[in-house]
């Protein structure tokens, strides 16, 4: 089938609301590790997917689960082990007594159940959350994306910060009360869901500020506003779908802050592409919720999901894949660092591990932000050059450098040579 | 590790949520077609579990998922065939123009896109339920599961229609206005979501009333319920989760009826136990909701999960399930009526096709439910007969039978042979 064809059937079998990447759709056939190969037999190097986080097609994963589904593929109602032995890793992996799991099948409802979690605990209904977020798309969790939909149809129950951007936000690196003035966001969010009779139920805390950045401020504003929500009776939600699983060069991106949040949500790389999400809290909080009812996803946890997750965990720690973020990601950093000198339009290097991301300007001085048909145009022709990214934030100039954790320094060389080439001769 | 640990450690690691079936639970290790295992090496026939619908560790469905784990996992952002392919035959199989499919990981999210879908392209907010319905469990589906919480915590844009049974509803099959009676609900819920001033969204339409039943209405019943609703303005979504992908002994619950839905929502058999889950609209609707905006689910038809979803509908057409489960269906309903005469605490065999219900009474008479505890006892004693049955309805006493479509007619003779051991003996 060509190209068109298929383009064409997929728009009458799946509509308008599907989006594809690039100018010329990519369709890739197979992939290994970080390489992707396309129908023409071209390959790229995967600088973006941060779904097949051990490697595209890593033989440990796919072994386990063919193995798991040659057996047996149930569910929770009946005992099966790998359940349980995947809720121990993950709890021996957080801090504190956070090791109570509860399996769904995307980072979507762990979050919407998390959500419905410090609602029927707090006997609140706030939320707050920051300009320009993602967390999914369920109905509830929908009205938490605020990159998503018009900011008059926000709900009451909703506050919203600004993101801590200390290059790009109103609070900037070279004003000291930066720090305190983003803080002071999130307070006068507290207040005001206070005000509106809804109270604080939930701060949604990005590890990584993904969906605007990525974004990576100081500890003590996270511990800050993490003590504004706890003091108001709120719980904190770490939404790790994006920062869990070594992608910052830790295992969460929590662990940069020594925080210890109510409730933890996992998603993306928690299955390799096996659609595996995780919501994990206490045990008090675990018996608040169930005292208000109970909680059953057919296919959450089942026992292939939970090989798939077990496999996950094992190729991280064999392969010592969060050593390799950190170090993969510095050294990248330092490459793009480098690249940055000797380049205007990197305004900033933002991020860390291997989630970093380039904002782009039109010049250094007033940091405006490239147009989204520049950025555009310089992604699909880094993907013509054999490099895959993505393009995100809150203005759409940030390049997203996001690619599977067994990246190494010489696919770090490969790319930084292609970006500085793409972005010499636009 | 013994059941005793294993029950032990996954209470502390999976918390109170989570449940177990049976007053001794099953610690089930294997799978085969209709046949479960324990850890003991004790067998069971499996009546129960319809997400490994065309059998426990099908062939054909673990080897394609193999296949296609080995070559790529990625996302609907790059082109793939396998996505394509699965909707075109998803939309083959549906009437009318029912052929735009958004693709999900469970019912919930199917559901839960459905409803976002109708409240978008109608511009209205009110949905209808029946009583002890569910729907899944994301924050706003939960809502349209009346089973799952008091009638009290109902939002004002829910309107709840009596399930149309006519063996324990109101209205009875003695009551020659018993259809009309149960339209007239959905006439009344029509206009009270008027004059509340949400409007009519959209009919959640079970397509096998499972949850309350499973119950199964006249033609007319449904026809008029669904003319209700779109001289409303509302759009009829059709809940084929339970019903879809042969169930019945048709293709879709909604077959049995002759209608055309506006939303089709597809989950649990779809990918035999692979998270897959479809929301299939018609290319006006699929126009009306992009129009408002873009969804994308990370997970939602990539190339596993479409392989999964394929290789179930070839394993359906070419062992003729659908046949199978309308004449071994029949069967079995006929087994079970046999069973009724001699037995007075079967009060009605409710369902068709491949998911049957016994109503227990206490006496024929006044059909007063059995209670909860002599369900759960009876229940208990089947799985140690190596029977494996469910317990449903309104008032938990519908004995459930809903075994994969493989289910042969000496399957149905051990099963009756069982239940009516076991019903002579409490």
């Amino acid at each position: 089938m060509s190209n068109e064809s298929l383009i064409a059937r997929r728009r009458t079998s799946m509509g308008p609301v599907y989006r594809l990447f690039y100018d010329e759709p990519v369709h890739i056939v197979r992939g290994e590790g970080v390489w992707l190969w396309d129908d023409g037999g071209n390959r790229y190097l995967d600088c973006y997917n941060n779904v097949a986080s051990v490697g595209h097609c890593h033989a440990g994963v796919v072994a386990a689960v063919h193995r798991q589904m040659q057996l047996l593929n149930t569910h929770t109602r009946y005992l099966h082990e790998n359940v349980v032995l995947l809720a121990e890793r993950l709890g021996a992996l957080l801090p504190g007594d956070l090791g109570t799991c509860m399996f769904v099948c995307t980072g979507t409802e762990a979050n919407d159940l998390a959500v419905q979690i410090a609602r029927v605990v707090t006997g609140r209904r706030g939320v707050i959350v920051t300009q320009a977020s993602y967390h999914g798309n369920s109905a509830l969790v929908r009205k938490l994306s605020t990159e998503g939909y018009p900011a008059g149809e926000r709900p009451d129950w909703l506050a919203v910060v600004e993101p801590p951007d200390f290059y790009r936000g109103p609070y900037r690196e070279d004003d000291p009360t930066a720090t305190a003035r983003y803080v002071d966001e999130v307070d006068r969010a507290v207040r005001r869901l206070g005000d509106a009779g809804c109270g604080t139920a939930a701060l949604m805390l990005d590890t990584i500020w993904d969906a605007p950045g990525p974004l990576t401020p100081p500890v003590e504003y996270v511990h800050a506003i993490c003590d504004l929500v706890h003091e108001a009776g709120g719980l904190v939600i770490a939404d790790e779908v994006q920062a869990g699983y070594c992608r910052t060069g830790r295992w969460w991106g929590l662990d940069h802050y020594g925080i210890r949040p109510d409730i933890v949500t996992m998603g993306k790389p928690a299955g390799n592409g096996h659609p595996l999400g995780v919501t994990v809290t206490t045990p008090e909080i675990a018996a608040g919720f169930a005292a208000g009812g109970t909680y059953f996803n057919t296919f959450g946890g089942n026992p292939v999901s939970a090989a798939a997750g077990l496999a996950v965990l094992e190729a991280i720690e064999n392969e010592k894949l969060a050593e390799n973020a950190a170090a993969t990601g510095a050294y990248l950093r330092g490459r793009l660092e480098d690249l940055a000198e000797s380049n205007p339009r990197i305004g900033s290097v933002k991020g860390r591990g291997l989630f970093l991301g380039l904002d782009l300007v039109e010049d250094p001085a007033s940091r405006r932000p490239l147009s989204g048909e520049t950025m555009d145009r310089l992604a699909s022709r880094l993907m013509r050059e054999g490099i895959l990214v993505g393009v995100t934030g809150r203005h759409g100039n940030v390049l997203k450098l996001r690619p599977p954790l067994v990246f190494r320094t010489e696919h770090a060389d490969t790319a930084v040579a292609a970006i500085g080439k793409v972005l010499g001769e636009d």
